[in-house]
């Protein structure tokens, strides 16, 4: 099979195509042929050499989600039938003609999407929904989402609309603060030199229910000056860094709530569990036509590393989908 | 009836005996003769200036919680008759001869034992008891409680040793860990400088379940390096300090969660959860001996300036008790 591979630790033009054993099925494994996979923060970082695959996972391939028709089965798998139509998360090797997967972690494509759509899904709304059911959030109740155009932004805002919550979201540029509107973006605020609390505080005055921390960095100091009594922030990403000052008297008067989450290095067990909440809560949404993948670009697998430019630049808005 | 007020922000000398008018109790509230109360640190900061009491509350008259006869009925008020020896949290007032409280967030006393005893339980039970709900920790799994000898931290360490888990704790000396011994701690630590991550993985090299943060400060980021996988941190208390710089990205990786938590600024219906929650799990352990109040010293009421002094000399170990 054909895969695109990180040659060395750098930059875009570290990624090549090369030929590669196609794996095989073990027990209560599909493989996928894969049509579609799609471009996450983190294959930039792996890119670079600062994100390493977890063990199990294909060590230089990169790529956490596919879309594409299940063409053969391991010992004992039973869900699927070859030429189904699937998507799913990978712990890595997704930038590939062809993938394993245990069959309970795929989810069965919706009728009717492509697979380039579809490739767009898994990442942004299994990490949304996961991140929301972590926060608990229920209808009613106000969501903050940082980072709304990005993949995962996108996605909860428009599961913040079809769960009846009020949406309010940052982005860097107000155009993608308009884009996102009509995906369920109720308030729309460009920070100030990384601030944003008080403008949260002028539509919110007690401040929000819960946040999708994407940005992170000084970002959560900020979220603790917006987030209501009892308040949930879920640390997603930390594009912006690692390190940061908190007022804990704060954390600790608001009786806040902040929960770490990563998917790519949980153990199958709760990979799958997440991918069944999706499956039951999220891939119906789909159909009834109240959520959809937001796909910023399509590009060949050959052209990986423009797709990677691409991320890195922070212009997009969506998912950038790799058709293979 | 006489009580302990606060003159003027200030050292423990501001704290003077006077005359206050005996409060009448409201619908479904009763009065309390006190006859024992105890001192917390949120009392040494409300009398410095740097915690006033929630709105309601008596402005000037400190003390979270006490022992005593019930000695008057207000309106429906049913669970309780004249001269039933009750215990409990309240928002302030308790260095007094009496007060009033909702009945339901009032515990029955259990049975034998002193109201000097009795004063020493619930501020520190039920925060310790809350704050592992909130941790949701469960027996066999590992238990870090800081400031091991503080009232929280003996009623903690009891409470995990009775809810089957192993507890290790922090002091700053080591005989408040030799005394911890007899209330259940397996692991005593002595942090160095203000580090004691690495004492901890000495014992436990994947690090602790939950943690109990009483110190606040540079401790969280301590508490970072510690916890396990999917482990909690609830913070108590902040005395070291209330801002803190922290690895979000070990957060994130750990799926760490953190909770800020406080009992005094809690509606009355929360308060009475925590209390009911209380009456159920912790005070049936005191007739079975499984625990026991920690009382330091048991000083009068008047002597309530020597009581802050020891308090804020940290020489103490357990609950400092004051008789009216």
């Amino acid at each position: 099979m054909r895969a695109i591979v990180i040659t060395k630790p750098g930059g875009p033009d570290v990624l090549a195509v090369v030929d590669r054993p196609t794996p095989e099925p073990a027990r209560g494994e599909v493989r996928v042929r894969v049509r579609a996979t799609a471009v996450n923060r983190a294959d930039l970082l792996q890119r670079m050499g600062a994100y390493p695959a977890p063990a199990g996972e294909p060590v230089d391939i990169p790529g956490l989600e596919v879309a594409g028709e299940v063409d053969a089965l391991g010992p004992d798998a039973t869900r699927f039938a070859i030429g189904d139509r699937v998507m799913g998360l990978v712990g890595g090797g997704g930038y590939a003609e062809a993938i394993v997967s245990h069959e309970r972690a795929l989810a069965r494509i919706p009728e009717g999407m492509t697979f380039e759509d579809a490739a767009a899904i898994p990442e942004a709304f299994v990490t949304a929904h996961d991140a929301m059911r972590q926060a608990d959030v229920r209808g009613g109740e106000t969501l903050l989402v940082h980072a709304v155009g990005s993949g995962v932004g996108t996605a909860a805002c428009q599961l913040g609309r079809a769960f009846g919550l009020r949406v309010l979201g940052t982005a860097r540029t107000p155009d993608k603060l308009a884009r996102a509107r009509d995906l369920g973006l109720d308030v729309g605020i460009v920070p100030d030199g990384g601030k944003f609390a008080d403008l949260v505080k002028r539509t919110d005055p007690d401040g929000v229910h819960a946040i999708l921390e994407l940005v992170g960095g000084g970002y959560v100091d900020e979220d603790l000056r917006c987030v209501q009594l009892l308040g949930r922030i879920v640390l997603v990403g930390l594009m912006a860094g690692v390190r940061a000052e908190l007022d804990l008297g704060l954390l600790l008067r608001r009786r806040a709530r902040v929960f770490g989450t990563v998917l790519r290095a949980r153990p199958l067990e709760e990979k799958i569990a997440a991918m069944r909440a999706f499956e039951t809560s999220v891939v119906p949404l789909f159909a009834r036509g109240l959520v959809r993948p937001v796909v910023d670009v399509v590009l060949p697998l050959a052209e990986a590393a423009q797709a990677h430019a691409r991320m890195a630049s922070n212009v997009g808005f969506g998912k950038i989908v790799l058709r293979t």
